[in-house]
């Protein structure tokens, strides 16, 4: 696979990331049932959106100087689903808070140790990105720590949600420690970071949130018996994806190229 | 009517138009077609929710005095249509982005100076939330004023589109400067200021830009063959109104006064 390829390729999952969980998100937007939260999870949402903005016009840059001609707009809300490398964790539905806090919490964590390392990435660009969007990851990273806490530690109710949560998400974890083929080429590099050396401090994070919520870590996520699922980063999704472009790349679609 | 009722109307109403209005522009959150407008559109979204919980809050305290339990919460999220008080134009819907932005302009232009004046309250705490949420207005006013220009004095496209926005608005604006009952007497005790008063600076902004977008003025709009139309603040709301709470309200009608 060539370089340039790979690059582009492992740009387009970070901005699909940030892009996917960040619409997630705004779903929550002005649907309460606490205005202090729902102005909380808009604000992270419209961080991701802003992140995957970053990533998307440094694809451009990338696409247009192989002849492609796209915008971070077009890469946005006119690629198919297979086209899409975000990883299955961030599609997943909201289901009740308990599950948008947990996937957030999950999803945050990777991505800090993630950013912490292409912050010394070989590709100057990815390295300038990653460390503008960090201060805003470790904020998310502790918001969402600390409702995993306070939901987990809360009353019975919480608790048997945020277990069901678990339950629900926890088959989607490994696949984020699990390198694409695109991105072994750019470990060798140094362009990006091997992907399961981030696991052991993303488990001991996750360990030690669990501790003070009172959860149980259910094993390690890519260990034998996990029952993992993989495939997105190489475009491969469940049919959550599909409902989520549908709604998101409507007027795009309906609008062609609209500059009105 | 006693003062402190009406003192409760005013500000619930401030809340509603803003929740109204930030609930409909966080309906573009993550729909494109553009993700830098997204962006913008988002955070006005935001900045508008924030300004209702100000408002909600001091309602609250003000009900709570009155031996009512209510939170801004509740306030949001388990009234009727009846009891919202916000003005017809915000429950309009998105259509396209034409009639969006002209929607936010019509009603930045407006509640700038009906904040601007609410700074000089009598009541401290109205005026030290509209002092603060005035500098968000300013900008809202100028983005909003920015696309009028740009998309009036731009394709034959969208100036038609603009057009056409105008067409389905104009009849909504009128409602903003006629004063609902309970604001008579506060206007009388210097609490607010007289609706009508502000027509006629909201009249010149709105044709100051119209100029430069090459819009013709349609003429005032509470004339007389305005077809005005009007109930809003006094809690007669269009159709809209019911699909935004039924959407809006879901989640806390569905999980009464879940707090886990």
């Amino acid at each position: 696979m060539p370089q340039q390829q790979a690059l582009i390729d492992l740009t387009l999952q970070l901005a699909d990331n940030a892009l996917i969980l960040g619409h997630r998100n705004s779903e929550w937007t002005g649907h309460g049932p606490i205005l202090e939260q729902d102005i909380a999870i808009s604000n992270i949402a419209l961080d991701l959106v802003g992140q995957a903005r970053y990533f998307y016009q440094y694809a451009a840059r990338l696409l247009n100087e192989s002849g492609e001609s796209v915008t971070e707009d077009t890469l946005a809300y006119l690629r198919d689903g297979w086209d899409f490398k975000n990883c299955l964790l961030v599609e997943q539905t909201n289901g009740d808070w308990a599950k948008t806090i947990l996937r957030q919490f999950f999803f945050s964590a990777a991505q800090y140790y993630l950013y912490e390392g292409l912050q010394n990435s070989k590709d100057a660009e990815l390295a300038a990105i990653s460390e503008k969007a960090l201060k805003e990851v470790i904020y998310h990273l502790r918001w969402s720590s600390e409702w995993v806490i306070r939901l987990g530690d809360g009353t019975a109710e919480s608790h048997s949600r945020m277990e069901t949560a678990l339950e629900d998400l926890w088959k989607f974890t490994g696949e984020m420690f699990i390198p694409a083929a695109y991105e072994d080429s750019l470990v060798q590099e140094g362009i990006t970071v091997e992907p399961s050396s981030l696991q052991f401090k993303w488990e001991e994070k996750v360990k030690e949130i669990f501790s003070e919520a009172g959860l149980l870590w259910p094993g390690t996520p890519s260990g034998k018996k996990g029952g993992l699922l993989a495939g997105g980063k190489e475009g491969r999704h469940t049919e959550q994806l599909g409902y989520i472009l549908a709604e998101m790349q409507f007027l795009q679609r309906a609008y062609p190229g609209c500059e009105w």
